[in-house]
């Protein structure tokens, strides 16, 4: 398997990119990777591997691409001017078939931009949705879409939205019939906006869905659904939120136990402690989104993702190539917009 | 200072709201607290209240009021049937003066409707907005509205909520030139729905506010802002995944000191510091919330509030009466309303 990777995403450079790749590479077998980006650049950072990664390097392979997608940069922008940049290298090398899945922790915008245009959409999918697996209670997860990608989504964007999630559950997770339920302000069909009531009348049509109603946003966390769906402009707030809760809380944690327990004892007890819930308490980082209804796979890392961040967004990448998810998604919204056509 | 209370709205009955006003009552001198419910039920509550809450009974006084708004009745049925509720008698009691500020934990649909009939609406603001303060980092805090009562809030409401968020956080914070965003996908100027850009178009020519423009989801707990905008649906399901990720987010942290703590020296040392983090990990649901547009003053707290969570919505009611909220609200409102006319 050969995923592309866009090197020169991240907020840090291409240091955790390309020691993510290496990760990605070491935890699943038979993977290759190539990075874009200035070949020089990238050349340094794979001779600086550390030592427990060296060994991944021969299988990560440098693509020369000397410009790079500014993370201000519009979309149209980059449309017109991106195409010497390594996210558009990438890209082209995904569409080519020179690989089977591209990664970016770059530019959002752009890279829905772009990936549209190089890859096609699916099924009649006007632009991609952005999708993360959410962490729930009881080690449960629950993929919330949009993201962002469709601020203004109306009834039928959402019911595309439901019908996607329930593809990646089913086919990338192996769950049975995914449990799916379309936020909202209330749990009674009464509450709303006009929107999501129109949503919640087709979806319950739906015999294709296991569709649940309404959940409220403590749902989520809750692990009351598999699959959430709303528009763009609430699931950004909500995951952008939930970081920035997530971000606090842990400072919280951290100055709790350094101002209570000045005894030197406890504290170096409970460092190994505080070291694992920091990586617990912080789990909306650590996935990759993907940009689904693309014909191909596209996953965006966030962009402040650290090796091992970038390496599940990677890893994400991987599983989606492994599971055949375009095919799934082209086949399985092909035939809903066939069947709706026909009635 | 008197403050009239529906005892019958928390989710597990009576007891926590009677030893909540208890608390408010010790806390704030002066402070008497009218608690509307059926007599008996009351009465027995406050003759078991604990000791040290026990001197506090002189000053609450109940008022027999039979019946109960349900949880999932409808605002339209509240208004129609509910009469001879005790949600119903607190809000007549403080419409007529009898009391100078009202607290409920029941139905807030209901809340909403029975009060906006009974105290009138200030300064041709429509219906009330819900806004609470969220806590921030450095401990600092920060006003999101609205938080449900306004699904579809058009531009000009957003721009009605910025200046309420305004006045509450000058007069009943003290901050001289409040901090002012309005909640979006991004920060640039050209990205997010028409409503948003259309309300960011009004606040930034508005000279009265210290407006800043757009903030993103994690901009809220990071305390780049005073008061947040946002329309009431992703004010609710940012608030409630909030609620419901910091409730995932304490189970994490108990379990994980629970199955790395074998030792029985450190278990025992890390319970006060896991207790005080408990409180400290769940912000968002320790606030009453206001409903602001109103004329009078009415908090809404959490419905599965425990006592002390009961007693700071008290509390926040008794603050907002002693800087006479609603006065100033109807001073400024109807000075800009004016001004706008003239324009």
């Amino acid at each position: 398997m050969r995923i592309a990777i866009d090197a020169m995403g991240g907020d840090a450079g291409p240091r955790a990119v390309v020691q993510g790749a290496a990760a990605a590479v070491q935890a699943w077998p038979g993977l290759s990777i190539d990075l874009f980006g200035p070949r020089d650049q990238l050349q340094t950072e794979l001779m600086s591997l550390p030592r427990h990664l060296a060994v991944a390097g021969s299988r990560l392979f440098v693509r020369h691409a000397p410009e790079t997608i500014r993370q201000d940069q519009r979309p149209s922008d980059a449309l017109r001017r991106g195409g010497d940049t390594s996210m558009a290298h990438m890209l082209a090398h995904v569409a080519e078939g020179g690989a089977m899945a591209g990664v970016s922790a770059g530019n959002t915008g752009a890279l829905m931009a772009l990936a549209r245009r190089e890859l096609g959409m699916v099924a009649g999918i006007p632009r991609p949705a952005i999708c993360t697996a959410i962490p729930t209670r009881g080690d449960g997860r629950c993929y919330l879409l949009d993201l962002g990608a469709n601020v203004d989504a109306d009834a039928e964007r959402l019911v595309d939205f439901a019908h996607m999630g329930d593809i990646m559950a089913r086919h990338v997770d192996g769950l049975g019939a995914p449990r799916v339920a379309l936020l909202n302000v209330g749990s009674e069909g009464t509450k709303g906006s006009a929107t999501v009531r129109e949503a919640d009348a087709w979806l319950s049509e739906s015999e294709a869905l296991n569709y649940r109603g309404f959940i409220e946003g403590d749902g989520i966390f809750a692990g009351a659904a598999d699959v959430v769906v709303c528009d763009g402009f609430v699931g950004n707030a909500v995951l952008k939120a939930s970081e920035g809760l997530a971000r606090m809380l842990i400072e919280r944690v951290q100055a709790t136990f350094e101002s209570h327990w000045s005894s030197r004892l406890v504290g170096v007890l409970a460092r190994p402690a505080l070291r694992r819930l920091k990586g617990e308490l912080d789990p909306v980082r650590y996935n990759g989104a993907s940009l689904l209804g693309l014909d191909g796979i596209v996953i965006k890392s966030h962009g402040s993702a650290d090796a091992t961040g970038f390496s599940y967004a990677v890893l994400r990448a991987a599983q989606e190539v492994s599971r055949d998810l375009p095919a799934r998604l082209a086949r399985e919204l092909g035939a809903r917009q066939h069947r709706t056509q026909q009635e």
